[in-house]
């Protein structure tokens, strides 16, 4: 099962939404497809969306008929915009663009062909090295899980968030990889429940064994000596370790401190935003009331409800244990740790 | 909007399973359809399980046609055992059973027709006691709410679960009569969605202004000021003041403590079991996979995984600001000050 492929100059995506009930793949052969794939969470987690953007990125260039280099960078930036602004909280959006736009414009190719194949070749590269990044925050990261570990994960970290293999995961599948018996309790995630539909879905086919919870049990999960460790993915990481994730992780992250256990992070370096000096400055997409309202189209509130829809949430980095990267473990003070990854070779 | 009432000698049981779609009553001729509606939820909430088992023994022994006095209490006791099982963790349930049967016991009267109209009469003071109960729970709670409070709570402790007005939305309404200007942040409350289904329905008919959102928001939604006390209600309580209340309870109390927010538990002193040392010896009913695995039916999880359901937990006092009960409020150490209360005129 892949997240997403490219064939024939076409991409194409698993529609999130859909599973587990129905495996079906969206093709994309036009930028605004991808955008909105992005925006209605078809493809979601901060590195998939990345990769999903850097394909957007070459549909969208590719199609412009671009008759010179002006032209093509000109329109590679509009396409960029359109699809950053799809979601404001995962840096690895703006990061994939941002990286392919350096691309071109370090190039002196002045042919539009030339330019598009190079804009291929590099979200082919994103595409690949995170799939890879995802496997050594794996090797990293099951190091720090101990034999017969039962843990506790949020959301959907996983294969379906990345290129593959998963962040946290992929130190859950490192771990069970190694022979260590681990087991897993999968928190639902309100309100799009990528947890029930995603992560236990993941595990099933892994047959790694998984317990799905409602969010709000976790705590008794805790209380009653169930869990061993939490290791949660990321969609943004301030320079100083504070971490952007799906609504409930910064409660988890308080509950596990109340509880004595360790609260990892897992993500690649690309989801560290070093421009942002703390979580304080990290944009928090609020969405739409209807999917906390309804479910499947069936109302679960009155109508006109008032609600708050924040889709994810600050978890400050003295709540943090270590964070988990593909180019190593880090610990606190996460200013120095994070920045000193910087000069750590791939 | 009466949560139940008694009408020509049937139990009319609103059923809360419907809300907020619809406003429909189930006749109670038989105490089985009472125990079947207590089961399933059609009514819960503690004090509103404890008179709707009330009324049931009423029903189960008027249908006996027992022929004397020995034949009627050993009815009673089979009814009451029958209802007392449906479940395990609401302490009202039991408490309101085993005062019929001690009116019963402590009557002399031989004729059946004589001590069925006993039992009456007591189902209708235990339901007139809780809404009475109730609303001196407001009076005392709402001395606790400032003016202009932003106030969370969880599941329904409201109208709808009692005999009327409610328990911590008895205090949310009392403060709100007072003048106070206070609104709610309701969370939904995995799996059966009382707080979206029930509390935004009750506090929207009140005017009294309610956003709802996911337990897992809770967190964040303290994190960001935008919250300054919690109530919940109870199921039972401890003789030391450990507090089983619906799933998610727990981790509220935690993050409370950690936002330096007060946590208050509102409840009548019925819901206090001083035969319980502890909320160690308090059971927690774990229930069906399916409430988790599908909502109205539909599956929102892969097929068969393995599910953890407790529908309660426990929170040890120490995370408890303070007990509103319908004697007075108490505070820790909560072994003295609750059994004061049994000395304390109603």
């Amino acid at each position: 099962m892949e997240t997403m492929y490219w064939e024939n100059g076409t991409l194409m995506l698993l529609d999130q939404t859909k599973l587990p009930g129905k495996v079906e793949y969206i093709q994309c052969r036009d930028y605004e497809t991808v955008a909105e794939a992005i925006r209605n969470l078809r493809v979601r987690g901060a590195p998939a969306i990345g990769a999903a953007a850097a394909y957007g990125l070459v549909l969208g260039v590719r199609s412009s008929g671009a008759a010179n280099r002006e032209q093509l960078l000109a329109r590679a930036r509009e396409v960029a915009d359109a699809l950053t602004s799809t979601r404001p909280t995962a840096v690895n959006l703006s990061w994939a663009l941002n990286r392919l736009l350096a691309r071109l414009e370090a190039s002196t190719a002045a042919d539009p062909q030339e330019l598009t194949e190079l804009l291929i070749s590099e979200a082919h590269a994103i595409y690949r090295e995170d799939l890879e990044g995802n496997k050594r925050i794996g090797r990293f990261g099951q190091e720090l899980v101990p034999h017969g570990a039962r843990i506790l994960t949020h959301c959907n970290a996983g294969a379906l968030a990345t290129a593959g293999y998963g962040t946290a995961l992929g130190v859950i599948r490192a771990a069970h990889e190694a022979g260590k018996q681990v087991s897993v309790y999968a928190d639902e995630t309100r309100p799009l429940l990528q947890g029930a539909r995603l992560t236990t879905w993941e595990l099933i086919q892994e047959q790694i064994p998984v317990t799905l919870i409602t969010d709000n049990m976790a705590a008794y999960l805790m209380a009653r000596g169930m869990v061993d460790l939490v290791v949660v993915g990321a969609d943004r990481i301030a320079a100083n370790g504070d971490v952007a994730n799906k609504i409930g992780t910064y409660g988890l992250a308080v509950l596990a401190k109340e509880h004595g256990l360790p609260f990892y992070v897992a993500a690649p370096l690309s989801t560290v935003d070093f421009s942002l000096a703390s979580g304080n400055d990290i944009p928090i997409e609020e969405r739409e009331p209807g999917e906390v309202t309804h479910l499947a189209g069936i109302p679960v509130a009155p109508p006109g409800v008032r609600v708050w829809n924040p889709a994810f949430d600050v978890t400050p980095a003295r709540l943090v244990t270590a964070i988990i990267t593909d180019r190593g473990v880090v610990r606190p003070p996460y200013g120095e740790s994070l920045a000193g990854l910087l000069r750590v070779g791939k």
